[in-house]
């Protein structure tokens, strides 16, 4: 009896972790535990004492621990996959899929071992893939096992478009199916500003630039930083989607769900319209496509498949 | 006619500038304008598109850019300074205050020429000679400009009193005057849990082990980061500041304020309660100080003195 | 200089206008004068007092009072209507319309004579002609005088439709022309969960007894209370008009503009989608209409002229 | 497995109860089922139906019902009790009592047939008698019977001396003991402006003339009102209750609780310093008093003895 807080832990305690972190916190969906390798203990440690250190001021009321053992875990309901390593130059892709997806692999057992009855939601790249080899080594029922990668990239079309506009982003909806990044589907007949749909608003040459500056999102922060990747709009979505999950929301929301036959495909994880709520993935609506659509799907589904075949 | 957004200039790309930018926008506090020198100004956007990019799913609705040119802070209403060097091991500290103080001139003049009826809020360390040093440079009225310490100092300290008694950061409060760090003059008897004296609800130990972990905040941070220095706490502090001046709140901040005879100090920029609103610094609260507190502020007086010195 | 509070009055001391300067209060969007006629000076006092008594626990810095004295609405920069008579049994329409024409022309002389430069958003029913009403006694440009309906239409529609799909009401757009209530139009094919057709969710005859619902919806609120009408979901619309307003926001809303021309009318006010900002409506949005969506804004357009024919 | 929102449960859909729950909805604390008599049944569903129809403009996702069956109260994790009688003219202080008592009584017999495990919190006047008729008759544990006065009674305190200084609201902290109203016992030296004793800040007149004030302050609103009494800070005191209990925030707030031998009282309810959070009140906070504060809340506890008499 009593009430407890929820507990969060976010596992990767680089900038996208911490900022997870943190944005987790301002909205006190929970106490937060951000964990990563030993190596790294002290300064998961020094981020997460630096944040909770924000929160008289920012008025926030969850606790914020960095660590690197998993036994802080225990009991979570809700945990956030942002460990792995990105690209390198000179790195074959193959490479960094079997890198991260062992990664995965060893930070999935700990989290099962400390909390069996969690949700997990992966950011990972390549992020289908590396959903895979979560549910694969977590033994989770499907709907418990999401990954990240629509929210964001409707994020950032989202605020292209309402830069175009010169509209609050508020009003501007879009909606994207299959990978993330190069292999998106956007569904430019379902987005619209306060309801209108885009092609009545935006020329299609200035639409198909913006979809093509979506596509391109990730790459055009990692060019301006020039030193490593985007970790504010990552960290925002991974947060929307812990909003949904646990407050019960039943938003619609895409994410990255396992498909038993939805859409055609089987036995794959690939971005589809979900509705998020507590039990995590409750729903895949699915969509009437056109041929192009269906075609570009099926694009995203056979990349998804490729990167899985590296890790058989 | 028409209602205008508030417009913020934050000066100094880093971590702390960043965070303060982002938490600006997410309190909807006004547009936002990033700015760092020309060297920096891609990864500066890099990090304001990213943010921006947050804003669809934040639901926040203030625009945010990155710049190298300061034209783009035209007609700010507060500008922030965070930019300025940490000191390096080997550095002596008399280079980097006049390395510092060099920025702050430097930035001021360019505050200045664009924005000459705006407000500046300086956290650049040593924050009151820097302080000091905007004040000089930009010929405002004193309550125009204002340093940052003491809401960090209190932040940090409400934090370890609250894990100390196992309550709510909310309902804990600290007092400091004086100077960052180091210099801070706490004042207990000034301190509460739910409006409870301090003293009644910890030892006298414990609470001596606070203050003096309080001393070092900055420097545990540090030694646990390894490479670099806090960023979380600091970039809310500011915005603590910020908020209680665009919304006009005339809130009881401490804040590093410009003394004409005040507390017994005359021409320093020195930590003391104020009440911040509108107009910046509307009011020094003056408290009769106990002679150990007196010796105390005395000291810290000093060191600011100190300071000040190398910059003659 | 220095920075000010924004400041709104809020006209009409009864549940909508109580409500709409609490909700207000609690976004900080500005102090809050809430007006009523002498004879109800005491207990809009009362509300007014209540309200900021509530504001330490929920952490608001507005202030709100209450007053009979149009001199305490000096210098709005907002003034939102909801004075007026509701329709008793037995009162004729045309009686409706002139009492409530009256009052908002003897109310707008007070607001105009001490806030010249404010914007104005009038709920008071007929909401079309009263807020002509207002706009010809006010004399300012068409921008500046805006009335309130689709907000609440659709705030209405969405609630019935996430009931439906068991859905997140955030995820739930609508979209309305025309007049309150029967003569609304509402455009269901610019109406999605999230970005989703209705029309592929949700069946004919369901969709046809929402959007039924829907106009009835201020009915069956009556209904139900017995005695008065609804307040919560108006007295929100205001304030989501009053923000997009106060924090320059751009946002789609749907008003009661002006129209010159746009969809063929002339000279009357009628709920049209408008980008709403700093400047009051920025623009009108023209879209084009089916023939029956014609048909129907035709016949609504008729309802408002025969109103502004009483008032001839 | 799968996370669910709390449900919150308000008895009584007058002002105060209604007010509760939409400020309960507003922080999306959980689900709100509001209750009252079969006779109030419609008006209840109605004012439901009003704010949530708010909600898609405010942007809160709870859900809200008006409901005269217990039945919708099941597993609620808090439940708030409003419900009883105002004092009218001419009735006798015990008529209330023993008619108010009666309504706890029938009133908690529903609750805990239908939740429990739930905690309640009490409203209704005589607040610390009725807390206790719904202890006796829960059979709950005393940590999960509490009642609310000292909140109010602070939140009022606090506004009028954000006036005296014209300062923020957020900076001013009150501390009250004993009864509600008149038998309140205030502990000005644990009342600070910013940290700061408000003896040194107001003059002895003008605090006495405060506390009388505040100890009057539920009649000068019902004197201004004319017909009814506050409801919008009571209701806001009852959701910062309701919200360190939900959120386990471990705060410091006044609260009435169950005496069993601290203060020197024994098996009265009594409204004392309490620690908040999931279990209830998980501590009651024992203060050293002044001989003339002791005096007081013996009289208060006096007066608490007197009502329960009645119930005897």
């Amino acid at each position: 009896m009593g009430i407890k807080r929820k507990k969060i832990s976010v596992i990767g305690g680089g900038f996208t972790g911490a900022t997870t972190a943190l944005m987790l916190a301002q909205k006190e969906l929970g106490d937060v535990v951000l964990v990563d390798i030993p190596d790294m203990e002290d300064p998961t440690k020094g981020k997460a004492l630096d944040m909770l250190e924000a929160s008289p001021v920012q008025g926030f009321d969850s606790n914020i621990i960095g660590t690197a053992n998993y036994e802080d875990t225990k009991e979570s309901d809700l945990v956030i996959i942002t460990a792995g390593i990105a690209r390198k130059p000179g790195m074959s892709r193959d490479d960094l899929v079997s890198t991260n997806s062992k990664i995965m692999k060893s930070v999935t057992k700990e989290i099962v071992k400390y909390s069996p009855d969690c949700l997990i939601v992966v950011l990972t790249n390549p992020v289908d893939a590396m959903t895979y080899s979560v549910f694969q080594e977590a033994g989770f029922p499907k709907n418990r096992v999401i990954g990240q990668s629509g929210v964001l990239d409707t994020a950032r079309f989202r605020t292209f478009v309402a830069q175009e506009l010169n509209l609050s982003v508020k009003d501007i909806t879009g909606f994207v199916l299959g990978g993330h990044g190069d292999d998106m589907v956007p569904l430019i007949r379902y987005s619209f500003a306060g309801g209108i749909p885009l092609e009545k608003l935006i020329s299609k040459d200035r639409l198909d630039a913006i979809v093509e500056r979506t596509r391109k999102g990730g790459g055009e922060i990692v060019n301006l930083l020039g030193n490593g990747s985007a970790y504010y709009a990552p960290a925002a979505s991974l947060v929307q989607m812990a909003e949904a999950i646990l407050k019960d929301q039943r938003r619609v929301i895409p994410s990255i769900a396992y498909l038993e036959g939805e859409y055609g495909y089987e036995g794959i994880y690939l971005g589809v319209p979900t509705i998020l709520g507590g039990n995590g993935i409750e729903e895949i609506i699915e969509l009437d496509l056109t041929e192009e659509e269906k075609a570009q799907l099926d694009k995203s589904a056979d990349s998804v498949k490729n990167v899985l075949n590296i890790l058989q």
